[in-house]
């Protein structure tokens, strides 16, 4: 059971970032009301590779990758994806966003104890009297161990959260950030993009070339755009320390290096969050932890995807895999997003399948293997062996199926749905399972015995055995 | 009352496919809140006609036809419409798609216990050990029938639950589908169509051209795009079986002969529905039918919708009018869209009205009539005789109203809200009605007689008798 | 305090229009999930401005102004913005739309009594027994005061309700509506422009040339476009009277002159919601109002939000702030909008902050003062003096700060989402105040000292006490 083995090795944590957190039911109704369908953007899905990030920009302690958000895939789904790689001592500086947003934290058990990454806003609102608690998500990451830390960030442009349009902004309380961030500085051919029929073929040159240029400009932080004098007044402080927050430095980025010692008065609701992992950590070595406290935003805003106790699905020739949607974490129905994390063993194949409600977003965590996607024509859109640290997107309806190769395959994938549904076109809950023989029969033109071969041949759920041929590695 | 008895002597059925029922209650409100609104297109309604099917592709059993998608009535509904003609002995061969869709069945009566319509694929998810129902919709139909069975299908394209484009696309399990059902694969300036402001002009001509091949071209079923040795394992069937699924056969296209006897191994499901049905029609002549079950998709994806007791509107000097909301039919809160069902006898008016939360895309089932409808700009962009299996659509505030001819004038209409509302330009319920005479003595510049007199003088509330001068038939 | 006591001196209604108003709970429920979300358009937002109308049409008894719609802060907002100025016996004629509006009405306390605003059409639906209410939203308002009324009125085109495309459009059931109102009738390459993405730059000057015409060009009433003949039947009248329901007389315009006695038989309803107007005033002057009862539609489409005892935040030395939201007045969770009003006293400064889930839409209704808004490229978007009477918009996201000149600053703030939430950047619950010094020191590159002051200098909440220095008067 080497991979098995392997995979205990190595834990994940998921980072979700919202708006806010409503500690009053009645708000989480109305708030999770509010939230809830995408954006639609073109799909014109043909032929996709794999892809890998288009830009990386520099800081003085890491540097960010940037998908590309133009690439149809991604169009498609409506999503931008970056990854982060915080040095030692890094301090990724506060931001927010107007979209939804997942970090998916590599390696995780190194940095448990070393990364405060999440700053909830909490503000009373006097209000009639009645506590209402509201929050922005101005959040930082610091880096506290003794490797790089690697954040694989998902923001869902398409989300119904998001009022502006389908360009990917975020806005920097410090630091310099590069225009990557800053969806409103680019070009109006650019920005069009999204909408324009006939300017398709010259847009991805057209955003290489953009892009290349974004490692030398930066824009300031959102302190930098008020008037000075104004801006010492509002906060009560002189001009020169105005001054400081508005400081342009692109040397520094926006991951910046701590030389001294970094001090963290951990509001109370943190130290319990710390303890609460500790203590579901000693309740799953106990077989005891449920997974569904009924509690809110600052307790379940980290989870740790990776504990077996969560796994939907596990066979032990096959691999395992897990779904975090909104049943096992509430406040996904705010973000309307959901994500899987499946650890596929050599050789093993995931069942094909469609996704009924969402699109799936898949980045490679380890490994590698065969892929194919295939569209409503009948046709493979991506047919390709992948490698770790590569994505690509599985549109609604189209169908999919995954093969590891000899190092195993891992991966997550994002889904832009919180209750996330698939159906299977093989394995014990099939579409081709639950049809009468009688409709195979007539369907495909094969016999009575061929259709019954059909439902019958391929009896487990979603992870599939390899074939003893197979397990030659012939993938 | 001839029209009436010739009422009685058909009967209609409405099937309704979703991505999915859910059996948990927790899961369907999560679901309902899920599929909230719809994706605007344009809507530069000036001068409409009904519509005809534009395309019709021939299978093996049966022929389907196409409404054209750009039309710009349906752009504005966006939805797309097509009618299959499925021959004795005909089968629908399974698909699903990634938009609701509502399916119209006519002559109700003699397929009823003929057609075994929805394959719904129920897995139980081991999640926690919690029931948790999740199923996608590929469905079949099969015409077990002496005569052609004709459906009128509605695909809510710009339904929240569509997270691809505007294309209306279907995926076929099995088959040869021609390419009318692929979104994907039609040309990339078509695609951009429902976007680009300036080709409108160019539209109509080219998309006929494209259209004139389809016949000629037909694609795979999603089969078809995989490895066959991928297939092979994951189904753990031979190639030579693999290629059977895979195979394109134009000539069978997507409704194929039975040859052999058609068994169906009912599961106990679809039995019970069976008998349900036949309860609900001894329970009708026993009067005692409510139409309220609380019940669940299986049970309540089937409705027929014509059953007496249902009426909501019945004058018996001018027609009779049902409405199927959320509120009668539950699982329609997930599709949000309803449906009526109106039957106006010789010379009869529909209330002149509008809808207030809907667009309505009526498709002319029986007779003939005139048709008015009024945009914000007070012109009339429709005016004219409708016949049976024409189709037109009133966008949502634009007013219209309905007049039988001499053989009396059947519709139904599909209406893009679970809650459709309508308000009434006259009849006793009337926005006129309702406001004082000194507005509508000072509005119109009338006499305050003339004020009273727009009140009242059309007492009925929506179905409304012809006057004497044109029962001989003016119009 | 001479701000204060002026603030009283004139108050404020608001008027609410919807679709519909539900009686029932269970349709409530549905209706809200229903309403979510919003439509994007482009919001390509780099150099504002302050906004005034830009046209005005003259009608017999008054006047409307229009704000450009195509301007990019409206368009990226997808609201309309007009201002109704009625005469002394002015009747703005019934009208509805199909988008929800908000109508914020100057100087409340003087036409209090002499407006009855809204006529909402209730009808009872016998289906099954059970009461269902539903209508529409023609409405109509009369001027019966003194002196002129004014009211600002918005369309949020963007709003889940609106099925139609992003054109604003109001259907007239009398009068001669200007063409501003008609979305449809626009010219084809206009309509375009909110999805082309090069055609922006002539945009502006032809939508001006555009509508230099509109004060010549009238369109008829939703009556005019239907036949005559069909008309007299449907309304059981003869065609004489159908003359004058159709007649467009571009002179009487769409605020027609009352010239005799002006009598409204105020429904039970109308007369209930009078008493409990009156009753909450002796209640607020009781100081026992609560704002906060279970009431429906008709109680509560007027609020008067200058109400001392609804005030959100009261600073005695710098202003007073009011959000009217979803939790204070239930029907807006059906409109998926909210409202705050303002009043900040000379020199003061309302917070720098960010709108989390929602743009705001700012009329200044009073005063002058100085306004900033910073995008996520840290520029100054606008940076101007803004007086009574102009308009602009803060898009989500985007960092603000307001203060007030010598003449104090008042202003409304119409916002797209039913609870609005806002994030501070300065002040007591700031995003700073909440950050750990070290996190402050380290992303600015300051001292522990300086990180501290930068927590803690400012300790008021929303509202901020002008310096010494500035109560001179520098901006």
């Amino acid at each position: 059971m080497a991979t098995y083995s392997s995979l205990l090795s190595f834990s994940l944590c998921l980072l979700i970032l919202f708006h806010s957190c409503s500690a009053q039911i009645s708000q989480v109704t109305s708030r999770s009301r509010q939230q809830q369908q995408r954006y639609q953007t073109q799909c014109n899905i043909q032929n996709l590779n794999a892809l890998e990030p288009q830009q990386r920009v520099e800081s003085e302690a890491g540097y960010t990758e940037f998908w590309d958000q133009y690439d149809e895939q991604l169009q498609c789904a409506n999503v931008a994806v970056i990854r982060h790689t915080i040095q030692q001592k890094g301090l990724l500086v506060p931001s927010y966003t107007n979209s939804p947003q997942l970090i998916y934290v590599m390696d995780f058990k190194e940095l448990h104890s070393r990364v405060v990454p999440i700053h909830t806003n909490i503000q009373k609102n006097n209000h009639r009297d009645s506590p209402q608690v509201r929050g922005g998500v101005a959040h930082w990451i610091y880096n506290r161990g003794q490797s790089n830390l690697v954040l694989v960030s998902l923001y869902d442009v398409g989300n119904a959260a998001n009022q502006l349009d389908q360009l990917f902004r975020k806005f920097f309380l410090a630091g310099s950030p590069p225009q990557e961030f800053q969806g409103g500085s680019q070009s109006q051919s650019q920005r069009g993009r999204s909408q324009g029929p006939h300017q398709e073929q010259g847009r991805q040159q057209e955003q290489r070339r953009h892009r290349g240029q974004g490692q030398e400009q930066s824009g300031g932080n959102i302190f930098s755009g008020f008037n000075q004098e104004l801006l010492a007044e509002a906060l009560n402080i002189d001009t020169e320390l105005v001054n400081r927050l508005q400081r342009n430095d692109p040397q520094r980025g926006i991951i910046v290096r701590v030389e001294k010692e970094f001090h963290v008065i951990t509001p109370q609701r943190h130290e319990q969050e710390g303890r609460e992992e500790e203590e579901e950590e000693r309740e799953q070595q106990r077989g005891r932890y449920n997974g569904l406290e009924d509690t809110f935003c600052s307790m379940k805003l980290r989870h740790n995807i990776n504990k077996p106790s969560l796994a939907d699905s596990y066979n032990p020739r096959a691999g395992r895999a897990t779904s975090i949607n909104a049943y096992v974490l509430p406040i996904l129905n705010n973000l309307q997003l959901s994500i899987d994390k499946v650890s596929l063993y050599k050789n093993a194949i995931y069942a094909p399948h469609w996704n009924i409600n969402a699109h799936s977003i898949v980045y490679i965590t380890r490994g590698g293997g065969q892929i194919q996607i295939v569209s409503e024509s009948g046709e493979a859109v991506l047919d390709e062996q992948v490698q770790e640290g590569q994505l690509f997107v599985v549109p609604q309806g189209f169908a999919v199926v995954k093969r590891a190769g000899d190092r195993g395959l891992e991966w997550i994938a994002f889904k832009t749905n919180e209750m996330a549904m698939t159906s299977q076109l093989a394995g014990r809950d099939s579409a081709l399972t639950s049809m009468p023989v009688s409709v195979l029969e007539n369907a495909f033109g094969i016999s009575r015995e061929e259709g019954s071969r059909l439902k019958n041949r391929r009896w487990e759920m979603t992870l599939f055995t390899p074939s003893q041929s197979s397990r030659g590695g012939r993938y």
